[in-house]
């Protein structure tokens, strides 16, 4: 089905929001995802507020024109591809922090509001707001939300959901409700805050949200250790989570990932390493502690540990880290995956994936957030060669099953988008899979809201 | 409408798990709310595992007969009370742990294993369960899920909700599902696990939960602070959470409560006490750390600061908060709230209390969870005058409104149950009212799931 919109309907929608120029249109039309179904959409909408999303969505609604809501773009599984002949729902007007309260610790914001900035403006209150996606630096409150986004912190702070206390969302037929608190707790009827957060653009458009905040802690202690096996990394993030040394940060990067970095910006990591972890707390970061954790790492096996005496080379520690992406990313065109597992299965899945590798004949790099089990297996490939990219796809595939056979799931922190659909059908059973899209089918019933994408239909329906 | 129950129908269930017995029912009719709704239930069924469960659902449902599920009746809003002609759905066959993994820190359980007991037992292997509902020694970890339970523990580690991984559930219909996953992240599709918690028992049965455990955290630090004003100590909690104080535990008693503890079994407090603040850290609790925390509550105010030299004298501290409840109920009947407010508004909610207790004549306690803003205001009254009683209602009723307007919520952690259905419709707007609504229907379109609880309607619908 495609969906034929007339120039009479663009003038339903709230002046000065509707944006019809296919050229412009065109650069709304898909996130940074690859190999994942894209549409040509018909128009953007850029509300200003609750009003302009609610009246907007009324116009979809009655029309049946799907609409996809998009924060930055900045997703990874095609959350945010617009269909043909759909309304791209731009938050990037609604930008703006309302509230900082120091004394209950919650802020108030639009979904527009970049995520870096909502942490830097309460970090100048002396307040935390921990969520910390790879993309914190461009990617949306809003974004980050129906994702239900993670990133580095989530070992010892959670995910957004975590963070999460109210919101105020407009439903697919332009309806305006609440849901949730801003007191600590709350438990008055069924939790729809928590059915909102990470539902992909699938059941409504979120207009506020309002977090809560921690105390802004001290300065991190840095820890980089290097290990000549993959065995031994493994025995090493086993060991100093059994010693309940309270991380806040467990990052590992495989000998493919390092090797990439030291091809790009060598940052002298010896060509040898099988594996490198980076580990912080901003808990104990006494000497007594560093000793601690610096004779755990040397006793499971690390061939060198290296700790930062201040924040500047902390950061360089980090920079390891934040060019794992980019150094793969020059080898060729990339696939990145979101896979988590349970703790104890790391090691295998990353053997298995060297495993994958080397059967189907690509470079997969693996890094990621190993101290939850979230790793990004990055596969490189050639998106012009035909067999290539095949190959890529079953790298990809092997590596999601792999990961649900180590008893994990399809995504740890980038959501179904497109990418994921038919692996959702996997990892859930009948039944679940069923109330998905029951409930779907209740919260959005003509089925507008990002079609296509998790658990929704490809099409809004004709009845 | 009430349901008629055939012979024929009580043989449909499994063998030796349905009981009629009248006197025996009768003891399962009830939990331990007051004023609430409660009616003559028909049976107990009380199932050995999963399939049972759903075979005495795919009965009730083809039947359409109420199922109100039980774990160990202690809740406080009515939520296990048993409508006329329905079964009582009891888990206290299905009270196995049947895993505790260390590795991965996850315990698998069944609902009706009692929470203390989960505690002890993976004390045992050196890890954490922070849940501790003041009913922990005998409520039931379904219990706590189904109502979202709080605790003393809530300040630092959060609620239960915030521990459970993964479900197991048999719906309305006797079909079974699972939702969550094992792994310490995962955002594939939408998130019914959170749907599922602090539902009351309005949407499935959990037959099976999958929880996160922590590392046992070292023995903690106590301090006792009495206040000669309320104002005093709403200072001192500001103070010491502003400073960043990485408390586990922030308990207050009022004026009220300490008189009642000392007129039943005095453990010395000066009668003229205003407020007294019960603190733990379980993080830094080095001397340091202690003479801090004395300091901050000296400087705000605090008349008497006792810290505890070890375990033992810690647990005596403690003590003074065990016995809240036991000495308020030694002044009569009581009518237990359960309110939650922005911490800020602590002393507004508090004073506002005692003004109400002046207007009905009537004492009320309040003691709780202050650190969250969620207090247990409890109105004392003699149950068989009619004018005590109405007076108690009317306090009960004046204290949530009070909570409301003061940015808070009608419940903190006990459920809304059958004591504050309509509550909720004050709370909620009316268009998260219809979504609750419909949600209900469309998990459990049939209505037999404790019909009359939360967002329910009060009868099975006949269509």
């Amino acid at each position: 089905m495609t969906t034929t919109v007339t120039d009479g309907v663009s003038r339903l929608f709230p002046d000065g929001v509707l944006v019809t120029d296919p050229d412009i249109v065109a650069t709304y039309a898909v996130d940074q995802s690859r190999l994942t179904s894209r549409g040509q959409p018909w128009a953007v909408a850029s509300p200003r507020d609750t009003d302009e999303v609610a009246a907007c969505l009324r116009v979809a609604h009655a029309h049946r024109i799907p609409v996809v809501t998009r924060g930055a773009g900045s997703g990874l599984s095609g959350g945010a591809n617009a269909p043909d002949g759909s309304v791209v729902l731009s938050t990037h007007r609604m930008d703006r922090v309302l509230e900082i309260d120091v004394a209950d610790r919650v802020a108030v914001v639009q979904p527009g509001v970049v995520t870096g900035r909502l942490r830097d403006a309460v970090a100048e209150r002396g307040l935390f707001y921990p969520p910390d996606p790879g993309s914190v630096a461009f990617s949306t409150i809003g974004g980050n939300i129906a994702t239900n986004a993670g990133g580095m912190c989530c070992l010892k702070y959670g995910v957004t959901g975590d963070f999460v206390r109210a919101l105020e969302v407009v439903l697919a037929d332009g309806s305006v409700m609440r849901t949730g608190t801003r007191t600590r707790k709350g438990v008055a009827g069924l939790d729809l805050t928590r059915l909102f957060v990470g539902s992909e653009g699938s059941l409504a458009v979120i207009t506020e949200a309002t977090v809560r905040l921690l105390p802004a802690p001290g300065p991190a202690l840095t820890l980089v250790a290097t290990f000549g096996s993959l065995a031994a990394a493994g025995r090493a993030i086993a060991a100093v989570q059994a010693a309940g040394v309270d991380l806040s940060l467990l990052e590992l990067l495989d000998r493919t990932t390092v090797g990439a970095i030291e091809a790009s910006t060598p940052l002298g990591f010896d060509p040898g390493v099988a594996a490198v972890l980076l580990a912080q707390s901003d808990a104990d970061t006494s000497p007594e502690q560093l000793a601690r954790a610096a004779t755990l790492l040397r006793s499971t096996g690390a061939v060198d540990v290296m700790a930062a005496e201040d924040a500047q080379e902390a950061g360089l520690l980090l920079e390891a880290r934040r060019r794992a992406l980019p150094a793969l990313e020059a080898l060729g065109d990339w696939l990145l995956d979101d896979v988590c597992v349970p703790p104890s299965r790391i090691v295998d899945l990353i053997a298995g994936i060297e495993e994958i590798a080397a059967r189907v004949g690509l470079t997969i790099g693996v890094f990621g957030h190993v101290g939850d089990g979230n790793m990004h297996p990055t596969v490189i490939y050639d998106a012009q060669s035909a067999s290539s990219t095949a190959a890529a796809r079953t790298a990809f595939d092997d590596i999601t099953g792999l990961a649900l056979s180590l008893g994990g799931t399809i995504t740890g922190e980038h959501g179904v988008g497109r990418l994921k659909t038919a692996w959702l059908e996997r990892e859930l059973d009948p039944v679940a899979l069923r109330l998905q899209a029951d409930l779907k089918r209740t919260v959005d019933p003509r089925g507008i809201l990002n079609p296509g994408s998790v658990i929704a239909p490809a099409h809004p329906t004709s009845t």
